[in-house]
């Protein structure tokens, strides 16, 4: 970003404003923080073996949300859901949060009440609590941001930039199922009744995010990097390996497709991989750690949760990222959208910076 | 708030709609919450002797700020300033910010840079830090909220709630500097060239959030309830005495009315006293202490900053506030305005929970 020649942010691009700021922030950037911009939730210090982490998300009506396809309930739950995610991808605990809306005098008092109990509930389920805010009015949309602080254990801390050349990339769970949940929406197949079209619209609409996965993660000092699943695994999975300074290949068919992303994308005439890849939103996690190290990582995190964990691929060396077929050729799939470039595809969320 | 009967934000009000969502996150807090919603910022436990503090404050296009009455980075400046000032109120030292930006892509590239650009020197020259940030799309209004962590001692902390009977009540500073700015932009009396134009528009643009004095009046462990100036004496000093459970006695003769305030006022064909005493955006501390302690107080204050200290009034028993005149009468002054009621006024901002 050179600002100065009246380009207008759309022109600039998402990532280069965030390098811009980025770079602007670590140039003012004091003693104390450990991680500033750039991975999930910054790391600042805190007391003795335990490190503070600092994240905030922001969600605007008609881009990441519509209130005729969430509940104010589940709006307010996804955008404390989105930053209780940022920290589990840290290994940390959520500890306290603080949430500003602004809104037009004339939203309906019970959508106000809602997205308040719906931030309060995900604080909550999770051992998070919400401690203050800002209300203000607005003449647009819909605003609700929210901002979480964290604790970690400082070696047990998992940043995106820790992945070696031969580590396993593994995730959480299964991916697909909140973009299909989003598909269903954008084309009306609520009518219709798909026998997994619940299990699509809950992830979409309530993502829960993976805080008992991490810590059971985080316990085992196995794994070497880690970040989640927000923009879809095409678009995240780059951004840990230049964190890293890595390359990865990722073995296609391994990919864990959600059987209501395959329902849907059946329905709708799309690929279903292609969504489980590129869409956003699973808030599962993408983490690495040694080959050998993987079953006893996903025993860990077995006793703690039913989400599995699967070895997708592995990182290499330089910097190239690659998906390939059951054939070892390389396929193409769409990355992740500009969010100043894109006209607003509610609501594929794709974050500028979630540090 | 009773939601459900269908009313508007609006018609329900800003006091109620805040007083509900204390409501419910203070069902919802769990251990290590010193102080939730409702002082400047929230108190959290971390190591010995020592709190984290937390805040936010969301600032809306054409409701607090307009591109053509500040530059950008005196919109990222005031942003960061309202937080600091927060952390200020508490007695504490601020640390760690988190800023979410929401824009249009249509968004010329040097206001966002410049907005990031006093985001930052606003964070470094009060000794925080900006460790991350989120950009998102958005249809609506440029929108940036602020969340900003600080440290405090206990037993240093200053809370609204600290007030007691026979308190001196005192201001840092002087006021109605801000207000005087605002109103030399709304009435365009900038072509007239005032004397202390100039000094009114920084105060409105680029206010200096009281970090040195808030440091040596906690130092003197005299104090006994801070906050910030944010929303103008007739609205916060109300707010100071409810939570502490007293009234209060205002000498409006006391109020140390900015000299800008004075000439812009005549000018204006406005009440100075008036403008001081509800205008908002001083950004000075309000504080009471024992009434044979100001003079210790002041001292401490004058030793670090040339910003005076005035003792105003005195809190009484009782729930009253009222500001009298130097016959005793009690004066009529206008209280602040409701955030969702009152159509926008850019940029008289009220804070609805500054917690």
């Amino acid at each position: 970003m050179r600002p100065g020649d009246g380009r207008a942010i759309g022109e600039v691009g998402e990532n280069a404003l965030v390098a811009r700021f980025r770079e602007l922030a670590s140039a003012a950037q004091g003693e104390g923080v450990i991680v500033g911009s750039g991975d999930d939730a910054a790391v600042v210090a805190a007391a003795e073996g335990r490190a503070l982490l600092l994240t905030c998300d922001m969600m605007v009506e008609g881009v990441h949300f519509r209130r005729d396809w969430a509940r104010p309930r589940q709006i307010g739950w996804k955008a404390m859901a989105q930053n209780l995610s940022d920290i589990a991808a840290m290994g940390g605990e959520p500890a306290f949060a603080v949430a500003s809306i602004a809104a037009p005098g004339s939203l309906p008092e019970e959508v106000a009440e809602g997205i308040a109990q719906g931030l309060m509930a995900a604080a909550s389920e999770y051992g998070a609590a919400v401690v203050g805010g800002d209300l203000v009015g607005s003449p647009g949309p819909v605003v609700v941001d929210v901002a979480l602080t964290g604790w970690v254990q400082r070696e047990m801390m998992l940043l995106r930039s820790g992945a070696r050349p031969g580590d396993a990339i593994c995730v959480t769970g299964s991916l697909g199922a909140s973009a299909a949940g989003l598909t269903a929406l954008q084309r009306g197949l609520g009518a219709e009744m798909l026998p997994r079209l619940d299990r699509a619209l809950i992830a979409h609409r309530e993502p829960r995010p993976r805080l008992a996965e991490s810590r059971a993660i985080a316990a085992t000092r196995l794994g070497t990097a880690m970040m989640d699943l927000s923009d879809g695994m095409t678009e995240d999975l780059p951004r840990l390996c230049a964190e890293s300074g890595v390359g990865a290949r990722v073995y296609a068919e391994h990919i864990p497709v959600d059987p209501s992303c395959e329902e849907v994308a059946g329905r709708a005439d799309l690929d279903a991989l292609t969504l489980a890849a590129s869409g956003g939103e699973d808030y599962e996690l993408l983490f690495t750690c040694a080959l050998d190290a993987v079953a006893e990582v996903a025993a860990a995190v077995a006793a703690q949760s039913d989400a599995a964990v699967t070895a997708i691929g592995e990182i290499s060396e330089g910097d190239e990222v690659v998906f390939v077929d059951p054939e070892g050729r390389k396929m193409a799939f769409p990355r992740g959208f500009d969010h100043f470039a894109t006209p607003a595809r509610c609501s594929q969320r794709a974050e500028a910076d979630s540090g």
